[in-house]
């Protein structure tokens, strides 16, 4: 019988139980795979009193970290998230010899130089398939189905908790905080909700893919990021009536050698294939040199898809270490940005859609127009619905433009904000083309 | 430097010419990711007078097969097609200890276990990406992505050609024969196009989704299959009046411990994600216990997206050589068909489109539907339209079903077959839910 693989779980919430779940319950067919067997051998917890599942062996939970890496041990899978103490375990665990699998992005995302540079240092191999799009093998795709191509362009549906919303919102005509809550229930949101609606998530995940696909290593303040925390329903409502739906979308593409990278809520023709994808789901569009168009689709969270792909990445590093040695090599490396630089986000250029509240008299309308033409903003479509309320009549008066400058766009927006018939600030989102 | 990974190429018309090109324009980038050049030594072709690409150097080119046995080399690609004289090239590379790389469907479906046995027995890997779905990294979200998973079903528009050739009469009103000629002058036909729009290539890619996913071993001739070749554009107006797309599918799915599978024209909803893919795109589903449901989705043909899938399997050679061995143990195993056994297609149950041309004269439709009803099938939609040509006035009766067996609705169709106003055979496809 060869060696088995050891294992060492640091954290047990629902990821942690159903990584030890798919062990137990595909042993037999995992060992046939790899050639040896993946034995769990300890489990790190934070409260060792808390009633776990049965398929977590009560022998082997411990409250102490220290044990993974004092103990005998082949690979440490980290699912405890945060980024403090967590960062300092898995750097002991890479010195001591443990390779690490994680499904941390914020860890990734902000500390992926340090954590590399560790592994390389100790020959280490770093599997991340769950950080990004849980069940999507987006990671493998981009680092080896698509080894052969120059990426030039990333769209993706990153945050399940976002999605979950806004299809609650549009399809069901659900509030923002009754489908927060339900998500939430659902299992569907992170720890903190507030990383999830607010893009800091997304933009994390942005982080590692923009990082595999273009070698960047953009710090998170670099990336410009507005969350669906602050979308109102009225904007879903209006955008349903232009034919568009709001999607919260990562994106990062290669224009003229920079790098152009935003997260945000964007409205979304209603048969582009992204406007297809619905609650919990993610996907992830790639387009490269040879290959072209590529979409991939699938859970982006919960137990068991994200559980499928750490276990994906145990068999990896049981049947393929070299490799994922080699690919830990190139990853991160520190102080090296090898990337094209960033663009400005008042460089972008894209279709806008924007609405103000305004009183209903006379005039208003040319004053919006004549400012949006100041700033070279051609209108595409106007949407006005007569007023039905008493005094002070106001009513919401919508806009699409053409394409135009970013930068042009908010120095158009921040004029028609200082105007007197200014009541609330404008709202505005990209229009995707 | 360590040393190149030495490749034959056996074939050299647009998908080996494609390979050499990505060898050539990214050699460094592909040293730097495997650690080693790959490295083109010899090129095998048909025709040595022919003119080729300026990437292929004249000096490798000959016409003789046995240099891929009898010169140093550590891999063959074989993208030359066809069966007969190239399975014995291919085993003859395989006992002189080269790994192989191949983007034949026909000889993985139909030599499968002959090959995999040879590669077994010199301790060989088999690369085969490119046999499915072109640029879609599907293998490899099979046998690596999803390896913790048990997979329940797989869904694919897996040939280009139809797949064009349905997109372009649906959405372009061209006829059958218009669209045949322009798919194969945009190269995306095989060789034989015959074998494109007869179901064949597709159920090929099936068999072979089908061993990696389930472990059966399906000779050819057990999967059912129905091409585009006798499709009549008024079937595609009929299904789009109705709501739905036509799209050649290959499906297979385990049905309480059996296995279902064929490959036929079906009627998709509009808004279904398989009836949103076009032109000469693949997309592929598969269902797995953990992951739930997945979609990958790319261009299914074509120079580079294909070599794309090549190059990518040279790297895994290159540099995760062992992993590809244990895989390669684990395929086609002899004489052993591990899967569940393959549903006779009688006992398959589904939604059907049925079509016929009838006298237009009172009793007839009670006399249809009289037939359905007594083989158990309901119907759900009935579109006839009044008839406005001269005598003998026919129409056309379309009819759409409830669920049914399709032994029983075979049964009632041979019976309307039978009757006296049938004046062609009824014309009739599966529905998907």
């Amino acid at each position: 019988m060869p060696q088995a693989l050891r294992i060492g779980l640091l954290g047990c919430g629902t990821v942690g139980t159903g990584v030890a779940k798919i062990l137990s319950e595909k042993a037999q067919e995992l060992t046939r795979i790899t050639g040896r067997p993946l034995t769990l051998c300890r489990v790190v917890v934070r409260d060792v009193t808390k009633l776990r599942d049965s398929v977590i062996p009560v022998n082997l939970i411990t409250g102490d970290p220290t044990t993974l890496f004092s103990e005998p041990l082949d690979v440490v899978v980290e699912v405890a998230g945060g980024i403090g103490p967590i960062r300092d375990i898995v750097i002991k665990c890479l010195e001591s010899g443990r390779d690490l699998i994680t499904a941390n992005k914020a860890l990734l995302a902000e500390w992926g130089s340090e954590i590399f540079e560790q592994a390389r240092k100790h020959g280490r191999a770093i599997g991340f398939e769950a950080a990004v799009a849980g069940g999507i093998p987006i990671i493998r795709a981009i680092s080896e189905g698509m080894v052969a191509n120059r990426i030039t362009a990333i769209l993706g549906i990153l945050n399940g908790t976002s999605n979950y919303i806004l299809t609650r919102m549009a399809d069901d005509g659900l509030t923002y905080s009754e489908a927060l809550v339900e998500a939430q229930k659902m299992g569907y949101a992170e720890a903190n909700p507030s990383l999830d609606v607010d893009g800091t998530d997304a933009a994390h995940k942005l982080a590692i893919l923009a990082h595999l696909a273009f070698g960047v290593q953009p710090p998170l303040e670099s990336i410009p990021r507005r969350g669906i925390n602050n979308l109102d329903a009225v904007d879903i409502c209006f955008a349903s009536e232009l034919g568009y739906t709001i999607k919260l979308l990562a994106e990062s593409w290669n224009r003229n050698g920079k790098l152009a990278m935003h997260v945000s809520p964007v409205l979304l023709k209603k048969q582009a294939p992204m406007a297809q994808v619905r609650g919990a789901y993610n996907a992830v569009a790639l387009v490269g040199d040879a290959v072209e168009d590529t979409l991939y689709y699938g859970k982006g969270a919960g137990m068991l898809p994200t559980a499928s792909s750490i276990v994906a990445n145990l068999v990896d590093i049981a049947s393929s270490r070299e490799r994922m040695v080699q690919q830990s090599r190139l990853l991160w490396p520190k102080g090296k940005n090898n990337g094209p630089p960033i663009l400005p986000d008042t460089d972008l250029k894209s279709r806008f859609y924007l609405r103000l509240l305004v009183p209903d008299r006379p005039g208003i309308m040319a004053e919006v127009a004549g400012i949006l033409a100041t700033f070279k903003i051609s209108i595409a479509s106007v949407i006005q619905h007569e007023s039905t309320s008493s005094p002070p009549n106001r009513v919401q008066m919508v806009i699409m433009t053409h394409e135009a400058f970013a930068s042009d766009f908010r120095l158009a927006v921040a004029e028609i904000d200082r105007r007197a018939f200014a009541i609330f600030p404008v709202t505005h989102y990209p229009v995707a083309d």
